[in-house]
């Protein structure tokens, strides 16, 4: 799947949220989504919630899986690491660069970072995510 | 802090998400939070979603962290695993059920399972959480 | 598998280790093992080693699949989350207890806990491994 | 701590495992270390074990992190998730490349790939690790 048809996936499948997200880049294995900060992300101070970051990197690694094996709608996250290392800025979109470390026949094994805009060498967050391919 | 104090709390705290959340038992080092599940908190296919089911463990932990040290609204959660490992009903609350593991100085680490209402022995996913207490 | 039949196949399959080890309980979904501490397992200054106690949490999480799924030893860990939270004294021996969360048709969940011996309250370190199952 | 002051370090820290490692290259943020595979390192089948994986992203964040901060025996591993993803061989060394993520004062994060020499594209392990630092 390109860009246009993960966009177009989101768009059918997860309505809800579809508006949040939007995939900036694409190569094998490779994927860059800008998730567009709103009121209805932050936590009162003014950073973006953890779940918020969660839903993030979940929705990232889904993308980069679906990418490499079609729209899939089935494959489901099975297991999440993720650290939070420091306070992600509530004025700026924050950014999830996916790699896909390993594609096997019915696991996926993603790696996100999360960072604000333009501050890619200070990450607010990584995670590793393993998705079940059905 | 004692569940009357813990709601109140939660109402002052995050009033985005309060009313989506009910204690529903604290015992020393252990605390039962119910996820009233909305339409808002599914997949399409009617399951819970990713992210809602990390928000509710996340907010399982930091208030049986907060009920062992008070309020201290600038605890911050550093790590989080989780397993999903069952679908979890739609027509169902979630339950999370933590237990406090470790308290220490600056750091708190709490267990998580979460299940459907009546439904504890099949859990629909665990999770470990690390907080940082300033 | 019961008892015997999984310290046999220890002896058999995993000669290096298997005298370090000893089950000491079994029953549906839960099984307990000891380690029997030796000063390989120990750091200077006397705590067991942090490779010590992931693999104590691996062998008890593989042997608790095993008593599940029978003699497989291409079971492989595919994912493990572990949070060291005290020293372990270095004059007990390290019981790990787990519980199978999850047993499906490709993988297997299990949470242990890993405690000196008398000192079941105040676990040394808690983790949750994954198996893939072939 | 330059490559020099670290594998004197090693040495005289960690005798029984000293001989295992050898730090390859160092920057800012960065290490390299390799194993040197031995048959005690080896599963039945003649794959590198889980334990001996963790020991190496475990040493190899440890380093790294005294890199930072200078000789800190005291420095603790507090959570460790890791990602078992392929089969390393038997007959090659292991490879571990670390990044910290975070330098906190009282917290450092590090990220850690591991692959077969010569293989970087095709890693066997992932993990990230949290050290707390006295």
């Amino acid at each position: 799947m390109d860009i246009d048809a993960l966009n177009a996936f989101l768009v059918s499948e997860f309505p809800q949220v579809a508006d949040d997200f939007e995939i900036e880049s694409l190569e094998t294995m490779r994927l860059r989504v800008r998730l567009r900060t709103r009121p209805a992300h932050l936590r009162p101070g003014g950073t973006v919630s953890g779940p918020t970051m969660f839903a993030l990197a979940d929705v990232a690694v889904y993308l980069a899986v679906l990418s490499l094996v079609g729209p899939k709608a089935l494959a489901v996250t099975t297991n999440c690491a993720i650290d939070f290392m420091r306070k992600p800025a509530a004025d700026l979109d924050l950014i999830a660069d996916v790699e896909i470390l390993k594609l096997g026949r019915s696991l996926a094994v993603g790696d996100v970072r999360l960072f604000g805009e333009g501050h890619e060498d200070r990450p607010v967050a990584r995670a590793s995510l393993t998705y079940s391919i059905p």
